[in-house]
């Protein structure tokens, strides 16, 4: 129950362990057909460039920037925790010029700032923020976000690695043109592949680019040669086919279970672990309709050692909960309700303990 | 027995299939500890900078580069396959300027032709090169090419990716400053890691640089405050940790078998291998002193369906053998022993399997 990677299913870990075969395999290249189908219904879009990227998704991110930013192009970045900031610094290293519109942490993003900054700077091109921010719990609103950048003529980039799966997102509805997550979170596939999905709009700026995107590794134009399902597929590099087959499974689980049902299951269990940690007498650190289900942040009491109390939880209840990340270090605990872990056992497991637990200090 | 991903063993998926924990955990960071020192034996080094980056082999050639590399850099880059090809891409897009030397493919790298080229860029600050040419089989002298580098006052970088475990290699002895590898080849792990090490004369390279490294993902700066492995372990991204219970249970077995004779045990199966392929009236593209027993690269006989014999061989017999690349394709086939894959019983069924289906076109 921390902030990912999540509990990952029997089932998934099963499928993850089946023969490795090669990666042009006719059965193997079904199967991709199978999980982009599959990636597209868990993002709710069309978009014929969705993909998992073979690496985390702080690869995913990098994914997005390398691909869509060339030298010189504005990107407004909105920062109200650790990931924010790490688009900013994807942005530099791109050559681009972040404008950092800044939230404090816990808070969501403001859209009268964005659209302020969006007003200012009408040479920007691309709007990036983070839909659910990891390290603060902190839920922010895409669907106005995203029509704020079509406004004013921005691309939108999102962060979904903790929103995919446990909270409502629309991708064609709201108009994302690209986006990424991981599979450790929601999904709660084993870490280390990124779900990406570029719009039209996206795709085009892709192909028009001046300069070469400055990874080989993420260049999407060659790897779609992989992806494109029109029949033959060409080598760009080693699919992790085993990874491959873990997600392609706990898509199809999230599919058996339909989007929505996994969403409202997210949120009841939320419900029911944020009484139990208010009678504990915890504060969140997010305001109630800011507070993702599947991540709840809330202080440290008081007297309590915090680094003791977790191993405390991990050794005698095998159970692993959140420390605080960047400026929340020290201050407060992360519990993940995500994907396969968002069960009714986990939160009657993880009420008890800390009960137990607190007493101590 | 393709190119790769090779077989892997039932040991090696059963590992990966061990419930998934926090990358943060103590008992995951006492298995990473173990995991460097693992990788260290496999590429004979006493390297601190040995890790395993989460990405399959293509990036971490790129991490090879995008750490070293700057903007101007000038480096030599050998060319006698695919492999050297995506190398120069490579230095391109950081901003170097690449001095190609090519071979044909199917020969090794020319020692004769690098010291001449040495020569004429006594700008070149990097030697680059494949030591085991997955594309067409040829292996090159690695430790002549690392001391040519050294004479000259260039640093080399070595493409390990189908060596490492297959064939000798030494790093320290040899002098290697950068080597990157895969898991999926002849250390018979799942596909998406790429082992790779740098030497202090590189880590002093890259802590010198004056341009931040393009790639905040594969940033070795960033990345190392995970590896470290001095007691507490920093947050870069969420590591892979499946996969990584594989690596370490393939260089687990890696080790309990011994180097050498792993390293013997590929000698021993590619001549038997090589002898009924002979047998069979196939010729090498490689001449025999420059073979690797890991990837056996013959012509496909004259009247021979290529793609039907390959789907017969994957259909009748569940037997994968590799298409040709690049220059050869539709003209070699490409046998892989690789790992858990050079076994006499996998000659055997490749012998007999072949001479079946050969009389058929």
């Amino acid at each position: 129950m921390g902030p990912g990677p999540s509990d990952v299913s029997p089932q998934v870990l099963a499928a993850q362990a089946r023969p490795t075969i090669g990666h042009l395999d006719p059965l193997f290249v079904g199967m991709m057909d199978e999980l982009k189908q599959l990636l597209q219904y868990a993002f709710q879009t069309n978009n014929a460039m969705t993909i998992a990227v073979s690496a985390p998704g702080s690869a995913g991110m990098e994914t997005c920037f390398v691909n869509l930013v060339e030298p010189g192009d504005t990107v407004i970045v909105c920062r109200n925790g650790v990931f924010g900031e790490r688009m900013r610094q994807n942005v530099e290293r791109c050559g681009g010029k972040a404008v950092c519109v800044d939230n404090a942490w816990g808070e969501p993003v403001c859209p009268t700032r964005v659209e302020q900054a969006l007003k200012q700077h009408p040479e920007a091109r691309f709007l990036a923020f983070v839909h659910a921010e990891t390290s603060t719990g902190a839920l922010s609103d895409a669907k106005t976000l995203c029509a704020l950048a079509r406004q004013y003529h921005c691309l939108s980039i999102v962060d979904a690695v903790t929103s995919l799966g446990g909270v409502e997102l629309r991708v064609d509805d709201w108009g994302i043109d690209a986006i990424y997550s991981g599979s450790q979170k929601c999904l709660s596939c084993v870490p280390g592949l990124s779900p990406v999905s570029f719009s039209e709009r996206a795709v085009a700026v892709i192909k028009q680019r001046n300069s070469p995107v400055q990874s080989w590794f993420l260049d999407q134009s060659l790897v779609m040669g992989y992806w494109s399902g029109q029949g033959k597929r060409s080598y760009h590099h080693t699919a992790p086919v085993n990874s491959l087959y873990a997600l392609h499974e706990a898509l199809r689980l999230l599919a058996a279970e339909g989007l929505q049902q996994a969403w409202q299951r997210h949120k009841d269990m939320h419900q029911l672990l944020a009484k139990g940690l208010q009678q504990l007498g915890l504060d969140f650190v997010v305001a109630e309709p800011y507070r993702l289900p599947q991540l709840n942040t809330v202080y440290i009491p008081n007297g309590v050692d915090d680094a003791a109390l977790r191993s405390r939880l991990l050794n005698l209840y095998n159970l692993e909960i959140g420390a605080g990340l960047g400026e929340l270090a020290g201050k407060a605990w992360r519990f993940g309700l995500m994907g396969y872990g968002a069960r009714r056992e986990n939160v009657s497991i993880c009420l008890q303990a800390l009960s137990e637990q607190l007493q101590q200090g």
